[in-house]
């Protein structure tokens, strides 16, 4: 391990990629976005060998890499890491049974991001109503989970407990990608009871100062790739520049179309050429 | 919430399951196994309401329920919890680093658990090769996140770290459990390189003091109606006692065949009747 004295920790990142938003909602919290050093991937790119290296292989993101050499994956270490060794206040429970609390709502989302993910990326027409069912039951957990064990709605703006904390850090960057639901899928909460908690936490979520690093146009335009079911920078057919390009910016290209199981747009169509 | 003053919290568990010895091994090894209460639950038997509603109508286990009449369900999560509120020496790493490498190497638990439970629960021939080598795999991934991670040979027994910790915690059980697959599937870890450092950290964090919960006949025979691809106490065609029975006693009753592909064995041929 090469050693870089007195520097920061650097996170190799997407900016668009929700598990980096984490990191950066946790720093904002703390006060301390400064804390690290963000470099940017290029995941329309090869991936630079010196970071393969690093990262014995593989290419998921986003890892951080301490100022001796050490190398740390998975959002969720990360933002655990950073809590501990980081200055400002702390974004996880004090008391342990409220951090249990926590953790426990925390152990549900990955297969909340999978059920939205497959739906997203979903191309079979006949398989739709399914995935949206299976999201909308994991979104009822949520709801159920949170009247057992959250705050009453009058002491807590919808949050977990009193404030914005752990188990917002990690599920506000997954409703924030889920924008690409309600504009390629027509997906909604229904407006029935069995969802209203999880509707205002996750409205609140949304809401917060600290979690404002990317807008609905931005994963609506970056994230058409995936509504064809392409995925981390791959091209569709025809196509020969990725929606997650930097360069034409999103917000100089016009909004993609909706109905991604009638139509793929070309780069033109997109903006991209 | 009723709630019970001046009491330990309960834990509601089986005896012989791997997420279980979890919380026992970790109490252990803060000398601190009076700190919580056991209470077994017969997975042979239907579910006691009275638990049920505890849980809001979940049956994994085990839970713990706190003097106040809080529920904490996830053995990772009542692992932090225990650890948060137990007296005795830490037994997770406490510089943040070390902290962050040892749950990295947890998250892998997840994939590794499913891959053995797979595996001994396999009833299609053709299917074991497949399965064997995803098993396989998993055990070579850890391999090199030890040899990448972990300390020297000779510093460590073995251990991740200096000593037996946390992810030593989390997998013991795991490795119990699959002494399953060297008896009904003659799974054995090659005599390669490739799986020396993984070889080496099973045996020592299985003759670990504190991870003596269980013994290798107990496995053996409790387990055999996984064998046969039946899990959580349901019962084979033709049988009428679950092998997860405490009446009789596993000792009393003879080693199951382990030829699980050719012969199901009646519930004389195990000594249950």
């Amino acid at each position: 391990m090469s050693s870089r004295q007195n520097e920061r920790p650097i996170v190799y990142h997407i900016p668009a990629c929700p598990f980096s938003q984490r990191l950066e909602i946790l720093l904002a919290l703390k006060g301390q976005i400064e804390a690290v050093e963000f470099q940017v991937v290029d995941i329309t790119r090869p991936r630079d060998p010196e970071l393969l290296e690093k990262t014995r292989g593989t290419t998921a993101l986003p890892v951080l890499e301490t100022p001796q050499g050490g190398i740390l994956k998975e959002s969720l270490v990360i933002l655990d890491y950073l809590e501990e060794i980081t200055a400002g206040p702390p974004v996880r429970r004090i008391d342990p049974f409220e951090h249990a609390i926590e953790r426990m709502l925390i152990a549900k989302e990955g297969p909340f991001i999978t059920a939205g993910y497959r739906l997203v990326m979903n191309q079979d027409r006949d398989a739709r109503d399914g995935k949206h069912k299976q999201l909308l039951d994991l979104y009822r957990d949520l709801n159920d989970f949170l009247l057992a064990y959250g705050s009453e709605a009058d002491q807590a703006d919808g949050f977990l407990f009193d404030k914005f904390g752990l188990a917002e850090v990690v599920f506000t960057p997954i409703f924030a990608r889920f924008w690409f639901l309600d504009y390629y899928e027509d997906f909604a909460l229904p407006d029935e009871p069995g969802f209203a908690r999880v509707s205002r936490w996750r409205d609140a979520c949304l809401a917060h100062p600290a979690a404002q690093q990317v807008s609905r146009e931005e994963i609506i335009k970056l994230y058409y790739d995936y509504a064809l079911g392409l995925g981390n920078g791959a091209l569709p057919p025809g196509r020969s520049i990725s929606s997650f390009t930097a360069h034409p910016h999103w917000r100089d290209r016009p909004w993609p179309p909706a109905s991604k199981y009638e139509q793929a747009a070309s780069d033109r169509d997109l903006g991209l050429a």
